[in-house]
């Protein structure tokens, strides 16, 4: 057991299931909550998640499995939560323990719904966790790279920097590389706009934009997501580090992201709704997209990508119209 | 005839007819210089560049071919240089006209060999050229791409920004989309170091690194673009606007760019001649390694990915041993 204590995963996903496997590199064993005894029980049968990553096997005798949150909750002391962003509210409903003692990871990539609040900051006003306790993991990382074991760099950032590498330690190896930063809100936003950012470039590609262009859109994306950061949580940082351009990049350049794949439906005539039903999932960028509508709403930072998603997703204007004008105000 | 008066496009390879295009778009009438005349007698009887971009169909009757350098120097205004850099000296030697009173933008992308010097300081200094006659065309534009009609953002960097402006009115329709800077020299810079970027990329692609680590490569590759700019040039800019950062991303993204190939093909195991022969060219970024290599000798910025390019390219190291080095100084 590390600096960091009885380890639990909160999720079964498969950036979750990423995130296991990297713990056990370096971990004896894990606690890995999943909400459904199922999942849990052919997971134990087969040495694989059922669902994801499942070509990664795991030795299921150093994973303590529950679908009880509260079970695990009390035995951990670092909790890394990696549910979607939608559901998180409800598992933490029927937490009885309380989380603000236990250091808290947030893997989310998302907003909290109705909230409006970034996972650290939800964590910290609802359920009392002090800023030291609240860490996000971020990073360019595809987790079916991390199952091929393929290099990735992660950041860790926590308000307590001891904290942050700490944890850091835990999750490197010889394919994970880990920094440390202080700016968990930043991370956490950056992580959400980039999903946005995503499916802009995925809807410039169904509209059969070029390369030349999604250059163009990810040179505007940064410097959109830098205006954001900027106003939002003003501290000293380098947009171009990998935890943010990286992240954006990875995400918004690879035609294995759900978000980009989404985006590029849309681009190609697809409703939202058969988009959605044709892919079997629905891409966190589309919920990140009005929660970031939302809280911008109160910020006014000039936000032309953004707006314009919205705009496609949620006012039904023609992809082709709106990304024309957008193409107007880049630079 | 517009504000630049005669135009005159020296060159006769892809990106230089991708130029002849948009200059068509505007523009009744251009001069244009080849070095072959067999070249020319075949343009001419077939309607487009018999070598490069043959989609592209011209109306022959609007373009007034030379291969004589003198007679399209002396007819002409403003000169669009568009050679590959290592042959620039030796067609500027058979030159008997004066450029200084010239308007000289340079599309080249790349280093005066043996002189180590950027293609505007080149002809400021060899050929008295004054600052706000010199301009540089600049921005992430795959020349096929240009030749599709597919949106494309360019940047004019010129000292005089209204002289700028009027060469950017000249090239501007309606699928090519301008800026103008002052910044002549940075933009020069980093057009040739992102192509050492893209073999980097190529590189770790041909080792079979993945798109975790490409993003993670790009953004340290911003990082250090910006560290050499900063000293080389010290003027306020932004990395991140599409001149730069966009450049690189279209360059360091593609599987259309020459350097990413050839940087591929190193780290697939092909010797730097081979991959030569293979491709049947030479990627722009091998010069450019060993001139930027040079020039940084005497300013001493921090070049990790440079310094492993070059080692790889010249002095012959094993590229996964140089990668693996290269991945440690990583952030």
């Amino acid at each position: 057991m590390g600096n960091c204590g009885t380890i639990a995963i909160m999720g079964g996903g498969s950036w979750a299931t990423a995130i296991a496997k990297m713990m056990l590199e370096r971990n004896d064993s894990i606690h890995w909550y999943m909400r459904r005894e199922d999942r849990i029980e052919e997971f134990r049968r087969l040495g694989h998640n059922p669902a994801y990553l499942t070509s990664v096997h795991f030795d299921v005798n150093r994973i303590h499995f529950s679908a009880d949150i509260n079970k695990i909750v009390e035995e951990a002391d670092t909790l890394i939560f990696v549910t979607p962003s939608p559901y998180l509210k409800s598992h933490l409903k029927k937490l009885k323990t309380r989380l603000r003692d236990k250091f808290i990871v947030t893997a989310i990539k998302g907003i909290v719904p109705d909230e409006n609040l970034v996972c650290s900051e939800y964590f910290h006003q609802v359920y009392s966790v002090p800023d030291e306790n609240l860490a996000v993991l971020g990073g360019p990382s595809h987790a079916e790279e991390v199952a091929l074991g393929r290099l990735t760099y992660l950041t860790v950032g926590c308000a307590d920097l001891e904290k942050a590498q700490n944890f850091a330690d835990m999750i490197s190896s010889e394919y994970v590389k880990t920094k440390i930063s202080d700016d968990v809100i930043g991370i956490e936003y950056a992580s959400v706009l980039k999903n946005v950012y995503a499916i802009a470039a995925g809807i410039c590609n169904g509209l059969k934009y070029g390369d030349n262009f999604q250059s163009v859109i990810m040179s505007n994306a940064a410097q959109e997501m830098n205006r954001f950061l900027k106003i939002v949580h003003p501290i000293e940082r380098n947009i171009i580090d990998s935890v943010y351009l990286g992240d954006l990049l990875v995400t918004g350049y690879s035609n294995f992201s759900r978000n980009r794949v989404f985006g590029s439906m849309i681009g190609k005539g697809y409703s939202v709704k058969s988009a959605q039903i044709e892919m079997e999932m629905i891409a966190e960028g589309y919920y990140g997209t009005k929660c970031m509508k939302d809280i911008n709403k109160c910020l006014h930072v000039n936000m032309p990508i953004l707006d314009a998603v919205y705009n496609i997703l949620y006012e039904r204007i023609s992809p082709s119209i709106e990304i024309k004008l957008l193409t107007d105000s880049f630079r």
